[in-house]
């Protein structure tokens, strides 16, 4: 079959691998309708993320179950299914508490050895562990281009919000307007925030932000603290999304918030950095973080974009066949598309 | 000045009174532009709520402070306000818990001697005790009609919503669409809900329902049950709003909830009844019930109805003068419309 | 192996059945150390809960385990661990929420086909489907006596103050002072309550409720609303567990809740029956049933028994010899004891 | 009256002074019978904290109402009142939510003008506004030395546990044994933490943490992430309190915690410094800070004082005159003791 595999900094090759088989009770094999290129393949593909050349890349997919293990219950040879960007084990501690996650054994796919050895989706076949709990039915009317948000990236914008604990009326600024962004944008518009500032430097984003519902502010030509301002009579939000993962953006987002809100940073942080505790703490300030418990929202986004609430499609700006990955990356890298599906 | 007195079941009078005068540092007075007449007005009209003839009645308004005493810090005079339709003393027990509808010293406007002795706000003016938590400024730009709403049908929608605790991308089942049913099934399509099923027996009210993006259900020509179980695989919605307050309503939102589903109890209960406990029981279900914690809400409700996440001007159906209030009365009797808004 | 079965009402018998089989690969066999007769298996003894004559029943269980299939991956050979009293599937909408008690696949042990058709534990072995998350390994020094209390009993004391949302300070209220009423008192006194209040008729189980740190009151003889005015300036107590699943009971619990209370009914409700409606709705009271979610809640449950902080072996009231049954269901049944655990 | 001022840094003085009068008519006067040195004062002393030379200091305090004002309702002359650290408006944005802490008109007993301007409590007489929200009456058993911890170190305490959101069974880390780090090893215990591991560089503090059933650990002396690790199967501990205030406090805090776990930073932070973001992000903490929501929590505090449950009577290791002001904080500088309570 078809494969998209790294090879090193700035290269990745389309190459002909053995299809996989199944190996666990729990497995399915899942042939690949469509497969997204998504931020943190380009952190791989810049070797931010280091995994071993000829590594299978790729985490966002959609397609066909083609077998499943006698253990799986859930989905079925010829579903059409979606599935989420890691695997998650369903009997550690963390999986006990809903923290799928952290789960001790949890698998991203497409993300080398480091991260659990799992093959990745930017392929003709992938075989997906606990199939049962990685894998979702596809709503029978919902596109491919939608479903492929619902295991990663607006899975990801749904948990910024979630675990803020926005209440419906509450005020948000979203930091950064990639597509995670964007789709938080959506998400706190859909969980019925009363304003939502959205923040960025680049005005095509700024505008599909508008259109999400959300009020444009650009980072530098415009006045991101007095728009937070002049909307919430000085006092800050109450929630503030941090989508960017820089010293900056979360100096920033604590500075808007308002006292005893919550700073939601679903941008990666990876170093040491400085932070303005003096800040955060006499404002008395909340801050969560870290990766979106995608697996344990994947059934309420799915709903929400089967309703219409949740809508992705204007995020995908480009198709390509996979076998024109090479050229999908470079054109991501060089930012020209804000989420490339790609079909094998 | 004028006002509206009750005088006996099936009477109210419009008659002349004193203009009130400010008694305690945190009163205010308030010049009444827009005074609603709503379901539990006519609780006290059909003489299931006993009150005092000659009581001035209606709990629900909009106007101009007139006045307010020297404690009174978050209004002025010349403030255009709403009022909420009882107030809290903000030092017992219950609102140090912030559970402001259980005040332990809580009045309620129009509704007599055994609610606070609170003379109604049906009138040319109505004096506001504890104004600083019972008032709120109207937003610049909000009609009357709007404003109106929060400090009671469209808070007790949002508080239908809110106890349930329902979470983005949960289904919702509403029992009973008059105005409180009306406005919960906006405050959970604003909260995220992925589906909303709205079951009442009048076409109008259905359609309106539908109009604000629910799926209408007959109640008896249609088949609640089956609408419920075929938008869910099966299992009952998340949560079900009763906004009936009948025995049989409540034996259906049981049966509507999925297993560890919640009933979110607004309709007025007041008499013993037979509940199936064993159904109850055995789905192990969280009902919720009371007053709307309206003065708790209040601030975010008009954030949304500012920002037209909600907007519950299709609900008013009649405008009328505040001096043909016995024909208001009548015609709401005769369920010819939905919110009357009367204008002295 | 030995096993008792029903064989009617107020039938057991002690009879020799073959030794179980591992069927799926994540079941386990466990070797019964331990086994308690519960109010349940009194609920089977009595006919009020119909099975099939000649099944095994019991359903509360401690031993070593003998064989585990090849999907077994948190207990193996040799370990010693507890059960829980039923499975969950850890795939089903409900397991996905983290709601194990409420499964669509969920079995539980010892009551017959219509709950999933699963031997039950008062037997030499027992075959336990879906291991991993039906078992859990017993701490090293906990005797059998205290670890069989975490599958059933304590869990489900547990459950009850968790679910009514408790916070350290708050005031409780217990009806029921049997082995789950009681371990309800321990929860609450665990959990920082100020004052709990335990309710019952038995001299014994009022005692051992103070031993714990309540305040006893006798039902009849004492004074149990004025009991708890008395101890909360008025106002009724934060938190009711019903303990006992009578109207009786339920109606006392409303009454005991203050304003904005919450009434947790463990006590098993099966039939309609009279409520009053009018004093829930006005108290706006919250009321939260159902079976325990002892899945959700083991690993608490046995941190904090081992570390002394909840203690049930005071409940244990009787040792005997499994081969000796039929006496200590006739025990049982004449309430000769709280908790009977018999040994193979 | 005596008084106690802050004449610059390193020198405090006992002077007379006139006695306050009624202001506004939610003020009370309380006269003074026992009145704390805090941390906070020290740093007052030491001029970290700035404020002016003459300005009577302390916060904590417990006494007698010699009058209130018209509009208090709550307490009356005669009563004894102890008092939280900071007032509360009752009627801003925050107030309205319960944040009492953040409160837009919050003022600061002998914090001088940046912090409300409110003369403080180490006085013969003490003025007290918006007594219905800033006093409470003391249950009639309770000490002095115990009721003046509810408004500002037990509150302390038990909110750096309720931020944490633990539940009963969690572990907890506590880092930093003064006043504040052992009222939240008490609240961890009361709250039913199934292990608390207390951290700290002070014998006499790690034995009284152990005494009230904390596991000590030397900070340097023992291996704090080995304990923690030992005590929880190498995951790290659900919550950590950080009652320090330091950098390296917070980054250990940070390493202690499991994977999805709370850092409750109650260790006042006034300054940049570097953050381990990496470590906070991968691990997807949770953090809250702040200061403590005293008022919030001062009835469930002191009913749990009232009952035993928390007791902060082994804290209080000096008694001495108000008179002997000077030598009281010259020994408390020396760290001589934990709490020293001055009569006057």
């Amino acid at each position: 079959m078809i494969a998209v595999t790294f090879q090193g900094p700035g290269e990745v090759r389309v190459e002909d691998r053995p299809e996989p088989e199944l190996i666990a009770d729990g497995d399915a094999i899942v042939e690949v309708e469509a497969t997204g290129v998504c931020g943190s393949d380009l952190h791989i593909y810049h070797g931010r993320v280091q995994i071993e050349p000829g590594f299978v890349i790729g985490h966002e997919f959609v397609g066909k179950v083609l077998a499943a293990g006698p253990g799986v219950t859930q989905v079925a040879e010829g579903d059409r299914v979606l599935g989420c960007y890691c695997t998650a084990c369903g009997h550690c501690f963390f999986c006990h508490r809903g923290e799928f996650h952290k789960c001790d054994h949890g698998r991203v796919f497409g993300h080398g050895k480091t991260l659990g050895d799992l093959q990745g989706a930017q392929a003709g076949q992938v075989l997906v562990p606990d199939a049962d709990r990685t894998l979702r039915k596809v709503p029978e009317r919902m596109s491919s281009d939608v479903a492929l948000f619902a295991g990663d990236v607006m899975g990801t914008g749904y948990h910024a919000i979630d675990q803020a604990e926005m209440k419906p009326g509450d005020t948000v600024a979203i930091l950064g307007l990639g597509p995670v962004g964007l789709c938080a944008v959506q998400s706190a518009k859909a969980a019925g925030a009363s304003e939502v500032i959205a923040i960025d430097t680049v005005d095509e984003r700024l505008s599909m932000a508008e259109s999400f519902g959300a009020t444009p502010v650009h980072l530098t030509e415009g006045d991101p603290r007095g728009a937070v301002k002049a909307a919430t009579e000085g006092r800050g939000v109450d929630v503030v999304v941090d989508a960017v993962g820089h010293p900056d953006a979360f100096d920033m987002a604590c500075r808007l918030a308002r006292k005893a809100g919550t700073v939601s940073a679903i941008g990666v942080y990876a170093e040491r950095m400085e932070v303005h505790m003096g800040v955060v703490w006499i404002k008395a300030l909340t801050v969560r973080t870290g990766h979106a418990n995608v697996i344990g929202h994947v059934d309420r986004v799915l709903a929400m974009m089967d309703a219409g609430v949740l809508d992705p499609s204007p995020l995908v700006t480009s198709h390509m066949k996979l076998e024109d990955a090479v050229e999908a990356y470079a054109a991501y890298d060089r930012r020209e598309a804000l989420k490339i599906v790609m079909e094998p």
